[in-house]
C-alpha cells in the first residue's frame, strides 16, 4: 500500500500510526528520487531531511506555525507534504514550482529562502512579532551545518539566546555543507556529535521538574553542579542561551518527534542537534553527496555522470591553475563552492594555496585583502549572487586601499532553474559603485583565459571578471585587448552587448541584415571603467540603440551609454534596453528565460524592427 | 620629567625600564585628553587601550610586524608612538592625520580600518601570506568586545583556529561596544571575565613543557584531564582552536607584556582576553563612556556637554517615537547606534519594541524582515556606510518578497571627520539596485517627519529615507507630497539636487540671478522610483544641467536624468555633475569638504558660469 498516496492533508499525516511512518519515509524517498531525476534539482539535501520534515509536520501545523528552511533546497519534502506533490514534474521549470520555499506558492512557506544562514535571524523577528502582537504560533528553523559556518547565523543565534523567545532551531548536521564544512565550527560540531547524548534523560528530567516546581527550586543549585555531570553540554549553544538537545538521530522519526514535542513545550530557545546523512536512502548519493547536491536530469538506475562538457567554470579552473603554476603568489579562495567554481583541479595541485572557507563570503573577501596586502595574488571565485554578501568588504577592505584582489564572478547573468534568489542580476550594478573596480566581461573561453591573465598579471587594485553559467556559443574570438570591439559595422542601428549575449546579438544581426537593416554591433569587453567611444561614434551615425545585457537595468552598460550620450550632447532617436529589468527573474531554463525576457535572437530582432519602425520623438 | 617627550623611536620606547611605564602611560593619557579635546575625535576607546598599545609596541616592531586595530578609532596611541604625535593638532582635519589607521599615512599602519569585525579576517590573510612567502613577521589584531558581536569576526576566528597560523588576537574587553554589548556573545564574555585567571600558571606550565618535551608527551593524556581542572577554559575560543589566555588586566602594562611575549612565542593562534575600562584615566569618560566615544571639541576641565541643537537624527528619533505612539506595530531596530541614530527616547518609551542588537547589520536587516513578515512595522535606523553590510539581505530577505521594512539611512552623504571609511557615499547607488526599493530624500526636518510617516503608514514593501548628519539649513519647507519640486523657475540653466544640497543650490541660484542668469531649481524628493518629468521639461527649455548631490556618481540622480534625457531623444548642450565622484572622500569638516569638492554655493556658481560660458558641443 502506498501511504504517501493516501495523505492529502496535515490531519491525515498526523493520524498515521508510528508504525506506518518508516514506510511513508521510504515512499517519500522513492518519489523524490524519481521526480528529481526527471527534472533535476537539489536531491541529496532533501533525502537527508525526510524524517526531520515528517516529524515537523506531525508536531507542528505548517500553515499556522512558521517552519523555516535555511537554504530552502532541503524543503522538497515540505513541499510534497503541503499540496505540491502533484506539481513535482514542474519543479524548477518555467511556470512550475520553485526549488526553494516561496510564500507566493503556498501558505505553508513562511518565507523565501535561498541564501544561507539567514533563517535564524528571520525566525527571531517572527517570534518577536508573535509576542508583541499577542499571537499564538510556533517558530522553527531547520539549519544545515554548512549554514552555521556563516557569521550571519552566529549573529542570529546570539540574538535568539538573548531574546528568550520560544524558538526551536533544528541543526541538521550531516557533517558537510556543499563542500565539507570547514573551520572551527565544524570541529565544534564534530565534538558535539561524539559526545554521549543523554537526550532521553534530559527530556525526562525536565518533564519531572515541570510538574514539581518546588522540587525544581530546591534542586536548582544542586542541578547546576549535577548538570555538568549528567546533562550533555551544548558548548557554544549553551553559552549563547539555548537549551541544547542532542545529538538526536535525524533519521529516527520517532526520536525527532519526541525531541520536537519536548522542545516545543519548553517555550524557550532550544537547539535540537540532529545528525543526518546527506543523500540518505539512495546509495549513490550517500557515497558522493556532493555530486548529488544539485543534479541535472539523470537515470536513477545508473546515477549521475560527472558532466564532461567544458563550461566557463571549468575553463576558469584550468586557467587559474596554469597561472598558479607560473606565479607562486596566485591563490584561489572559495566560499563553499570548490566544485561549482571549477576549483577542484587547483585544490589538488596547490593545496597550500587553496582556501575553501565555508559559507563565509564576507570573511573570504577580507581574507583576500590580507593576502593581497602582504604580497600574494588571491583570486576569489564566487557566484554573482553570493558576492552580494561581500559588498561592504569590497569597498572598505579592498577598494579604499586598492588591494589587488581578483574576483572571479561566476554565474553572472541568468542562472536559470534556481530562480529569483540565485540569478546573477546585480553584480554589474554593485561592482560599479566600488571605487576603482575594474570589470571584464569575457564572451568566450578564450577571452576568459586572456582576461584572467591580464587581471592577475597586468592590473593593479581590485579587478573582477563576470562570466556566465554554462558554455560558450558561436562567438569564440579573443578580443580581450580591446575595451570595446566593433563586431559588425552598420548605419541603421547600434546594438551594444557584453558577455554571452553576443551570441544572440550576432544571430539577430545576421537576420536583420537579411531584412536590409544594417547593424553596428559593439561588444563591450571591459565594463569598468567603461569606454563609450565606440558606442558614441556609432550612435552619432545611427541615432538608434538597443542594448542587450544579462544584468539589471540599474548601472547597466546601456544606461551608462545613454548618460554619456546625453552628456556629450548627442541626440538619440530611438532606444531600447533589453536587460534583466529590476533584476527579479523567475526560475526556468536559461533559453526559456531569455525568450520570455525578449533577449534571445528573435526578441532582439523584434525590438530592432520596432526601433526602426518608430517615428522620431517629438 | 616628561618621558613621552623623550621617546622618538620604537627603540627608545623599548629601552624604558618597567618602572617608567606607568608614568609614560599617564603622560600619554594627559596628552590624548588635551589633543582630542582640542580637535574632537574618538577619545574613550583610545584611553582604554593605552597600556595594551604600549605593551604591543614594546613586544612587537610596529613597522615590521603587522598590528591591526579593529575599528581603528582605538589606534590613537599607536599613532602617537609611530611618528605622528606632533601632528595630533591636525587630527581629522582636512589635510591632517586621519582618525583611523591608514597605510598611506605610516608604514606602521598595516591596513585601513573603519568598519568593525574585519581585522581577524585580514590578519589570517596576512599570516597565510607570510607562511606562503616564507617571511618572518608577527600578526596581531586588537579587537573590541563590540566587534566580536559581528558575524564576520566569528567567521574570521573560526578560520584562524583552523589555520593554525601564529596569530595573536587581543580581545580588548571593556564590557561595552558603542552601546552596551548585547546578545549571547556578551554573556559569554562576561562569564569568561568572572572566571579565575590562572594566567600565570598557564604561562609557566607551557614554558616548562616546552623545555621538557618528554614530560610533555607523558603528561599529555593526564593533562587533558588536569587541564579541565587547572587551566581556565576559554569556552568558544578553545572550541574554535585558540589557546585562550585570560582574563588579563588590560591596564597592567607589565602583565600585558608578559602575556604578549608568551603568546608570541607559542607560534599558534592565541587569544588574550584583556579586560579594560573604556575612558580609563579620565573620570568623566569613565563615568559616561558612551558620551566620550566620539567627541567634538570640549573643555577637559568641564567635560563634554550633551549637544542641545536638534539634528536630523534627533528629529528622526522624536518622529519615530510619536509614530510608535499611534501605531503599536512600529518597532525600532539599531545595530549598536542607539545614541547616534537618535533612538534613546524611543528606547526609553517603548523598550519592548526597541531592539539594539550589536554590530550586526546583516542580522538586524533579516530580523526586520521576520518582524515585517508577521505583521510588525520595523524601522531599521542605520548609518549609510554601515548599511553596506546588509546589501545582500536587502535584496534576498526584504525585496524579493516585498517586506515592508523602513530603512532610516542616517549619515547619508558627507559625514566629515571620520573620513573615507565612513562617508555615506554609496547608499544611493546600492539601494538603486534593490528591486522595488523606494527612496526618499528629506531636505528639512519637516520633510523627514512627513516622509517617515508616509513610509510607515502609506507605503508598502521596502522604503528608505536618506538624510544627512547635522542640521537643516535655509530650506525648511515640506514638499514631501511631490516626487520632485520646482523651487525656482528659469530658462538658462537647470540645477537638479536633493537632500541638504538644496541649501547651497538656493544660495547659488540667488547669486546667479543677480548675475542675470535665470536658474530652474528642481529638488528631487523621491529618488526611487525617480520621476524625471520636471527635470526633462526644464531641460527641454534650458538644455543645460548641473546636478548637485551628496552621493557617488554611479547611480546618481544626475546620471539617471541624463540617461532619461537620451532615451527621450532630448539633446543637451552642457552638463556638469557635482557629486562625490567615485565615493572616496577624505576627512575634514563637511563645509570644507563641500568647498574642496566644488559643491558649496561658490562652487555651484563657478560651475554654472562655466556651463553658461561654454560653447555648445559640436
Amino acid at each position: 500500500m502506498n501511504i504517501l498516496e493516501s495523505i492529502h492533508t496535515n490531519a491525515e499525516l498526523r493520524s498515521l500510526t508510528p508504525g506506518e511512518i518508516p514506510a511513508l519515509c521510504s515512499q517519500i524517498r522513492e518519489e523524490l528520487i524519481e521526480k528529481v531525476s526527471g527534472t533535476g534539482g537539489h536531491l541529496a539535501s532533501s533525502l537527508g531531511a525526510v524524517e526531520i520534515t515528517v516529524a515537523l509536520h506531525r508536531v507542528y501545523d505548517p500553515y499556522k506555525d512558521r517552519i523555516l528552511f535555511d537554504v530552502g533546497h532541503q524543503a522538497y519534502v515540505h513541499k510534497m507534504l503541503t499540496g505540491r506533490r502533484e506539481k513535482f514534474d514542474t519543479l524548477r521549470q518555467l511556470g512550475g514550482i520553485s526549488g526553494f520555499p516561496r510564500p507566493d506558492e503556498s501558505a505553508a512557506d513562511p518565507f523565501i529562502a535561498g541564501h544561507a544562514s539567514d533563517s535564524v535571524s528571520v525566525a527571531v523577528g517572527m517570534a518577536r512579532a508573535r509576542t508583541l502582537l499577542g499571537e499564538d504560533y510556533d517558530v522553527v528553523a531547520v539549519v544545515g551545518d554548512g549554514s552555521m559556518t556563516g557569521g550571519l547565523c552566529f549573529e542570529g543565534l546570539s540574538d535568539v539566546g538573548e531574546s528568550g523567545e520560544a524558538i526551536v532551531i533544528i541543526l541538521n548536521d550531516n557533517g558537510m555543507s556543499i563542500n565539507k564544512s570547514v573551520g572551527g565550527i565544524a570541529r565544534l560540531l564534530s565534538r558535539a556529535r561524539t559526545r554521549p547524548g543523554y537526550v532521553k534523560f534530559k527530556m525526562a528530567y525536565r518533564r519531572v521538574m515541570q510538574h514539581l516546581p518546588g522540587l525544581h527550586a530546591w534542586l536548582h543549585k544542586l542541578k547546576e553542579g549535577l548538570k555538568k555531570r549528567l546533562l550533555p553540554r551544548g558548548g557554544i549553544f549553551d553559552d549563547l542561551g539555548f537549551e541544547y538537545l542532542g545529538p538526536v538521530d535525524g533519521h529516527d522519526e520517532a526520536a525527532m518527534e519526541e525531541a520536537l514535542r519536548w522542545a516545543r513545550d519548553r517555550r524557550a530557545p532550544v537547539l535540537i542537534h540532529a545528525v543526518t546523512v546527506k543523500g540518505k536512502g539512495y546509495a549513490p548519493a550517500e557515497a558522493s553527496p556532493e555530486l548529488y547536491h544539485g543534479v541535472d536530469v539523470f537515470d536513477p538506475a545508473r546515477g549521475v555522470k560527472p558532466c564532461a562538457a567544458e563550461d566557463f567554470s571549468a575553463r576558469f579552473g584550468s586557467t587559474v591553475t596554469s597561472l598558479a603554476e607560473k606565479d607562486q603568489r596566485v591563490c584561489a579562495v572559495t566560499a563553499a563552492m570548490e566544485r561549482g567554481t571549477g576549483l577542484e583541479q587547483f585544490a589538488e595541485r596547490f593545496p597550500e594555496r587553496f582556501f575553501e572557507l565555508g559559507i563565509v563570503e564576507e570573511h573570504a573577501a577580507a581574507m583576500c585583502a590580507g593576502l593581497a596586502r602582504q604580497g600574494m595574488r588571491p583570486v576569489f571565485a564566487v557566484y554573482s549572487t553570493f558576492l552580494q554578501r561581500s559588498y561592504d568588504i569590497l569597498i572598505e577592505d579592498i577598494a579604499l586601499t586598492g588591494e589587488h584582489v581578483v574576483l572571479a564572478v561566476d554565474r553572472a547573468g541568468i542562472v536559470g532553474r534556481d530562480g529569483a534568489t540565485h540569478q546573477g542580476s546585480f553584480d554589474l550594478a554593485y561592482l560599479s559603485s566600488v571605487p576603482g573596480m575594474k570589470l571584464y566581461a569575457p564572451s568566450s573561453f578564450a577571452e576568459l583565459g586572456s582576461m584572467l591573465s591580464v587581471a592577475l598579471e597586468e592590473e593593479t587594485g581590485p579587478v573582477a571578471l563576470r562570466y556566465p553559467r554554462g558554455c560558450e556559443g558561436r562567438y569564440r574570438e579573443d578580443r580581450s585587448r580591446e575595451a570595446a570591439s566593433v563586431l559588425r559595422t552598420g548605419e541603421d542601428l547600434t546594438i551594444v552587448c557584453h558577455g554571452i549575449s553576443v551570441n544572440d546579438v550576432l544571430d539577430a544581426a545576421d537576420e536583420l541584415s537579411g531584412r536590409g537593416i544594417s547593424v553596428q554591433v559593439v561588444k563591450i569587453n571591459r565594463i569598468l571603467p567603461l569606454d563609450t567611444r565606440e558606442c558614441l561614434e556609432s550612435l552619432r551615425i545611427t541615432g538608434r540603440m538597443i542594448s542587450v545585457e544579462e544584468a539589471c537595468r540599474t548601472g547597466s552598460v546601456g544606461s551608462q551609454v545613454l548618460a554619456a550620450a546625453a552628456a556629450a550632447g548627442l541626440p538619440l532617436r530611438r532606444v531600447r534596453q533589453l536587460d534583466l529589468g529590476d533584476g527579479v527573474v523567475p526560475h526556468g531554463a536559461p533559453h526559456q528565460l531569455r525568450r520570455v525576457l525578449g533577449m534571445d535572437a528573435a526578441g532582439i530582432v523584434r525590438a530592432a524592427m520596432e526601433v526602426m519602425d518608430e517615428k522620431d520623438p517629438a
